[in-house]
């Protein structure tokens, strides 16, 4: 069987939903994972510049949610038809959305501009974003699109470590519905077996 | 025939690819332009705050790029294997990053921010981005992928102007190969008339 190579750093990130969506799907993969103090040597020779990349059959691709959406189609955690692959898509971005906003702040190096940021993002960004997934969930009764397990799903959960360490904090604390989708993720017995044996990790 | 409503601001920015593909593949919609000084209360009500917004059958849904995504399948510009679809997605969220990269620098209000951002984005970003896209577009003989027409190229001409206007230049003036990929598509007898009929706007 053909076999993926997934390069990443050694941290969930935008990595994890890749890494959650072949757990998923038994999918056989190379899980190579660069250390951090090894990325500039690495970095010029990378597609764009940035990590993840994944390999298959001598091509290389960029782009995390590209190979999210790819990999969910593979596992059959996409849509059924055109318009339901676009609610997931939408959402997806959405979530994608925040997490920019977020890392935008979170790495900021101006102390001035971050502490300006800060206020924004805890007082505006994660309370108008978190509410409108809360409400999604539960209309979707546990799932962020279609009623069911989709890659927006996944995608949403594998990154919460990395949300939750740009906020320090538990961000879905006081959005049970959001903790649904959480739970009905990580109790998936893949994904459980996943995640009690990856390395432990900073995020 | 059900027909699909789109509602964007009047300038071209992230609706003009959703137009672009609806007007390629002669599909009728109502194209609802905002204008700027009824955007305060037209924005609490929709979906996650922002435009383009696409409604077809009563249902809505946001994210510019999804849009495009589903649009293009309607219109086959999409690709004939998950992995070209892959390869289409990973160019078009390239395109998107410089286009957050250039509208992060450009709407910054901070003035000193705003001037430092300045220095990286012509220094950097933009010859980083570019490059790459020129030797992509090279490769593909005049195509941002898979060597012929895809919504990858619809994507990235049709926010041309965006571009230009946040860096007030033709970003692609030294690109012959991006100069190509806009050529290919300005040409094409449908979109050529929308841009000769389309509201003359800012960008």
């Amino acid at each position: 069987m053909a076999s993926y190579k997934l390069t990443y750093f050694n941290l969930t990130g935008l990595g994890e939903p890749i890494r959650f969506l072949m757990v998923y799907g038994g999918m056989k993969f190379e899980d190579c994972r660069i250390e951090l103090e090894d990325w500039p040597k690495i970095k010029p020779n990378a597609l764009f510049g940035q990590l993840p990349i994944l390999e298959f059959e001598g091509k290389q691709i960029n782009q995390s949610k590209a190979i999210c959406r790819y990999l969910a189609k593979k596992v059959k955690l996409d849509g059924k038809t055109d318009w339901e692959d676009l609610e997931i898509d939408a959402i997806v971005d959405c979530i994608n959305d925040l997490r920019f906003k977020l890392a935008d702040y979170f790495w900021e190096t101006d102390e001035q501009v971050k502490s300006k940021r800060k206020v924004t993002v805890f007082d505006q960004t994660l309370p108008f974003y978190l509410e409108r997934f809360e409400n999604i969930a539960k209309e979707n009764e546990g799932h962020l699109a279609l009623k069911r397990l989709t890659w927006a799903d996944i995608y949403f959960v594998a990154i919460l470590d990395y949300l939750s360490f740009l906020t320090e904090g538990d961000i879905i604390k006081n959005y049970p519905h959001l903790n649904s989708v959480k739970n009905n993720v990580l109790n998936i017995p893949k994904i459980k077996e996943w995640v009690a044996k990856r390395p432990k990790l900073l995020f």
